[in-house]
């Protein structure tokens, strides 16, 4: 194996479609509104990236070992803009191989034709929160005056450490690629699985991109969550902030 | 010396030898079986392997000095298949070092024939256990079959973290190249060096591959074992669960 | 992107400048001191050099993304050498990177025609210091004496760890490659954020090189810090050192 | 610069000079027995040896750095065999680099006619130890005879972590390119900078090979660590095995 060995699953030409990044994070924000775009429309499996930069081992599903990868999925949303869609269960563990494993991302982006990508993810506020609202960065002024106008907000310190892994990188390096990238980052407490906050980083996406998708799904998940975090708090006596211990995990 | 060096001590045509891996791990579980198999039948040391991702350190016996290394031997069974067996004292260090070493030995076992691997380790319970159940994983449907009527549990979500090193990516990037492989991992609490699970885990092999071992020395061993737990638990006044602190190293 | 990527933003022919090295460390004594000459003169930005041994991050300012750099800038002084001044907010974040990132600037000094370098940086005295001593060290005989004239102290047991990141590589592997080199530390509690330990550095920078500075800015900062300070001292009734809990990040 | 970077400071053709390696580890011993040969003979500096793989940083001496480096020095005893003699203030700092740095010493060994090595250092006791016993590893079977001849002990199982570092590799590398290697390690308690156990692996070494070295000025840096001790422990009133705390960095 190289360093990153790219597997073709399948072959489709996409029209100029918009990369979409969606990998694990704070909340799982990013790859809770991914996967959904696959769930709710027709998506095909297209490449997977493999890497000694990922944690060397595998997961087992029902007894079949899956070696660590990333996934490029084509998704056709019912308007607007054609998808290609990035999911995984890894970011780098090193360095170095944030930047190559971006780079490598950036080169199958060009070939497919991606001139604009957008970044997911949460940016952690440490306490549960009702109104999710959605930070954005992006690489280049007009993309900051249209995200704006749909709510998207820029804060002039936020988020305070900037954008760390896969998400910053793909915005810093395909900025001097000639790129234009945006990221949308939904607030979310950092205690647990944000469903709800994944529906609003994808309300933004949806009116960026011109689709409507259906987000009942995303909907019950959150209730879930919800009714799971009622409980949490009546054993504690109606506690409003979770402590790190018990919430952390959960989802 | 280069990334990996191979030295090779011996010449030996095996006749499509299935490659059994036993490095450290859990309970030392897939350790002590593959070294079971050299002890019980006659086995020629063929390669060794150095590298720059182990250790860097040298073990001393009886004050000779020896570089960490692999040994892959030649061990032919009283009957069936001829193996390939795989011992050592390390992993690699460092995740890409896990990934080339990985190759490293697929590519060995592809040039001694081998189409076939197993490899054996532990999944820690947590807690003693009598009866230590057999966990499989494998890269391809008809292996699963064979070896769940061999009695081998395939659970949805075990081992909850995948299967880490070695052992994991021998799968994982064997099944790229071809190979069918079958991860066996026998339970065992994870406090003690486990003869007995290493014994449940042979009982399988020797199942798939049709040989008939003997299992005195490691059911002496496994007595041994049971008889320090025993003392342990005298002192404790009969806890059941042992502590990490006074179980870890024991063996 | 390579290792490191060294992007032009403007040609400007430096007669013969003198490198500044102030990147973070220390009380940011460095970094406030060389950012402090970018603010005082006229400066263009010259060169921007980017590197995978830099944090996997980018800065976000005002919702622009930044890609993690280190900056080369010309300065101009109202007298004495011409500048080229290096400032950032990283340093290499692993052992080989700092060589090479170390190695990397010297190559821009050397096609910028440098033969005298100066790394600006702090020495940490565990205690608030009124009086801020500027410790020395260089490559060479005649620098040596040349600082002690000016004040600076070369003390036989310090810094007791060596220098250690990018200042100390430049001098080291500096003095290899035939460049004068001088470390200027300047003394601070190693607690705050520290103008006036930068102020004490630039002021043996300036009869080193001929220039005279306007202080007023750094010196409106440094009262600022003590006015911090005194606020703290008063809300723990007068403690004279500062824990670290509440003062290390202060700036 | 290089991964490494050889620099010959003077050519001097040694007659087949054995290598002593003393590098920093338990006690100092190592380095505290070659820099003695240093002083007590007349020595030569041949080469520097710099590299990535030591620390980024330089030490400083009377104001002048110096970038972090290995030494070898020509050294002619009174009688018995020409030494090269390895000194420094670093070991690698990662473990592929222990590797590298081993193979790059045994390749300046080599050109310089070296087939016998002996690499000294300490073992830890735990406790302070008035008989420092001489304990052994070695690569090849006369080398043990000869050794145990002269005192030196070889122990089943001791030492039980194997050796590490360069020490290690010197011989583990050393035995596959065909250098007869031994490793002389003196009992020291594992607090303190012990010259006295220096001086027991100097008495096995000059009796190896054939010179008699004054022990003076060891001697009397062991008298004074042992009167540094005793205040300790009147301190303590009289305890006989220091702590950590108080002892380890004593020297």
């Amino acid at each position: 194996m190289d360093e990153f060995d790219i597997e073709t699953v399948a072959e489709d030409d996409l029209d100029e479609p918009v990369l979409i990044e969606g990998l694990p994070g704070v909340g799982h924000v990013g790859k809770l509104a991914a996967e959904h775009l696959l769930e709710e429309y027709n998506s095909d499996l297209l490449k997977r990236v493999y890497s000694e930069h990922f944690p060397p081992q595998v997961t087992v599903e029902d007894g079949h070992t899956k070696l660590a990868c990333l996934e490029f999925h084509a998704v056709r949303p019912d308007e607007g803009r054609e998808l290609l869609v990035l999911t995984g269960d890894h970011q780098a563990q090193d360095g170095a191989g944030h930047y190559r494993l971006a780079e490598t991302i950036l080169d199958i982006a060009d070939s497919a034709g991606v001139s604009r990508l957008f970044a997911l993810g949460g940016v952690p506020t440490g306490e549960l929160v009702d109104d999710h609202a959605v930070i954005g960065a992006a690489t280049g002024g007009d993309v900051l005056t249209d995200l704006e106008e749909m709510g998207v907000e820029f804060r002039e310190d936020e988020p305070a450490g900037g954008i760390v892994g896969v998400s910053g990188l793909l915005l810093g390096l395909g900025e001097r690629r000639g790129f234009e990238g945006s990221c949308l980052m939904g607030e979310t407490s950092g205690y647990l699985v944000d469903p709800k906050s994944a529906k609003a980083v994808l309300e933004v996406l949806q009116e960026a991109l011109g689709f409507t998708v259906d987000f009942e799904t995303l909907e019950d998940r959150a209730e879930e969550m919800e009714e799971v975090v009622r409980r949490i708090q009546e054993l504690e006596g109606g506690m409003s902030a979770p402590s790190d211990d018990n919430l952390r995990y959960i989802g």
